[in-house]
């Protein structure tokens, strides 16, 4: 049964500093309908992820701001309900922009249709096997270019990509060291996920940790925090090391871009190379990446966790906790049930 | 004749911030006779160079430290006086790290043998067809991989390398814009180089005039100072824009290194990469750098100029010339005359 009415959270101000719930309105309508080429799509998960804090700028980024009283941005998972898309129909599963809301009406050509296996947890299909799974995938092996025996350190090791990160170095044979922001955090990352250390960087002085634990130097480092952590890791860097950064989160929030790294000297002398890496890059490829991540999580060698919240009313304070160390794994908002298989 | 006696700059003490008289200390030597494979080479011109500054620190760095109480590291060419060396005879001219002393006791195999072109002056194999040409060859061509069209941004521009760089990117089609901190730089580089623009950055404000001369962004920033005109580089960055990092030089007198770059945020934005440099890694590739640069130089395309100091005596007081802004082009020490054709 087709809906008619939508829910969403629209953006009505410019946050500085953390998103406030000032930020963002509440409202309901009636669904239009469809246009040539489009289709409505019922959300069932919207991911919430710390790029979502740079969009909400006024000044464009690698994709235009998000105008005031649209709704808000966001990656999310659900069904076609209704379609005038020659390639979806009712019943298919979809990723996409599909933004805060409950139902998006939307191009079919901007949103992606997979096969779902019955044997896996929907929700995986944000995590591993979708924008995340593909970020670690290709920021690591693309970028990193980690080999056997190397040193690979991650910051935000607890975080959705960063965890999996971790993993898939282990797989490709690096000896890996997790920086995260507490002792369950650290927990998880050596005792389930195969880490060989880790560093919680809100207690223990992080440039000395890493010199002990990485005594031969880092090789590839993979950064999603910045700041002093990303500071210690080019102290370390290793001759012909590879810096991916992926996410600098410790300064999104910031209305002025804090200063950077001092050890940048140290680059230099170690001829390494700092590259900047956003997973948009890679649509075109991420199939190439969900087969070898799938076996890997059937294998029982790719671990993931997700941290649910119930219902998209929460997603403006939930969108929060990506910044204040609330959060391990994958952070989504159910919007509405699974259809029963 | 072969000399007697050595004379030569020890360094005595470790530099705090610039290098100070009483880091050195100076000594004359009766000269040791040569042990099977060594070769005695006359030293006419000594190089002053950046790194010399990071070589005097105790920290190791790509090269081991200078242990106190030996001669002042540094790289100049001479004559050979004396060879027991089978590949070197008397009269042939070398390069090599000689030393900040008038004769050097060195391996035949850790020199670089060099046929002078009589149509070229001598001091030309220290700038355009030495060390310094094959930096701005390889950092430029090999690193920053610029293409015609492309937007290049060079800071330390009137110095050695800099002067290069920005040619070798007029001669491969780049715009090219320097930043150099006085009028008379600027209008050196504008007037008698070609570059399209400069930005003088001790009076006019870095990030406004390089958004300013760089509408279309930056493609290729080569990067030999740091601090504020690195991070103004940053800013304006394109997608897939490359930064060499050949040199640091506002912060190799730093006790501390200060705070780096802030806008690190764009790196990642724009994908764009960081790389250090470092022209010891090309040491085998040299003779391919120096066919183009003679070639260039011949069409009177590459232009240089030199800041020739006269006596090695005055090796301490001149090398803070290249920190202090005084310096424009190759900086030189005179240490013994040419021989006669």
């Amino acid at each position: 049964m087709r809906a008619m009415t939508n829910r969403a959270w629209k953006l009505v101000a410019r946050p500085e500093g953390a998103f406030r719930p000032g930020d963002f309105e509440w409202f309901e309508e009636q669904l239009p309908p469809l246009a040539d080429g489009q289709v409505l799509v019922r959300q069932i998960y919207l991911s919430l992820d710390p790029a979502s804090r740079g969009w909400a700028n006024p000044s464009a980024s690698y994709l235009p701001p998000i105008p005031l009283g649209s709704v808000m941005r966001g990656f999310g998972l659900g069904c076609v309900e209704d379609s005038r898309h020659a390639g979806l129909k009712p019943g298919d599963f979809v990723q996409g922009l599909l933004g805060w809301q409950t139902h998006a009406v939307i191009d079919g050509q901007s949103v992606w249709r997979f096969e779902r296996d019955p044997g896996i947890p929907l929700e995986a299909y944000l995590a591993v096997l979708g924008h995340i799974g593909a970020t670690a995938y290709f920021g690591l092996l693309d970028i990193g270019k980690p080999r056997p025996g190397e040193t690979l350190v991650v910051s935000g090791a607890a975080g959705a990509v960063g965890s999996l990160v971790g993993q898939i170095g282990r797989i490709v044979g690096c000896r890996v060291v997790g920086v995260a922001g507490s002792d369950e955090k650290c927990g998880w990352l050596t005792g389930d996920l195969g880490f060989d250390a880790a560093v919680n960087y809100k207690r223990e002085p992080v440039l000395s940790r890493l010199r002990r634990l990485c005594p031969a130097g880092i090789d590839v480092h993979f950064e999603n925090v910045g700041g002093q952590i990303l500071d210690a890791a080019l102290a370390c860097l290793n001759t012909r090391a590879r810096v991916v950064l992926c996410g600098l989160i410790s300064q999104y929030n910031e209305v002025v871009p804090p200063p950077g790294p001092r050890f940048l000297g140290n680059v230099l002398m170690r001829r390494a190379r700092i590259e900047g890496f956003l997973i948009l890059d890679y649509e075109n490829r991420y199939r190439e990446a969900m087969g070898p991540l799938a076996r890997w999580m059937a294998e029982g060698r790719l671990r993931y966790r997700t941290d649910i919240v119930e219902g998209l009313e929460q997603a403006p304070k939930a969108v929060n906790r990506l910044f204040d160390g609330a959060n391990i794994g994958k952070l989504l908002v159910r919007v509405s049930d699974e259809p029963a298989p």
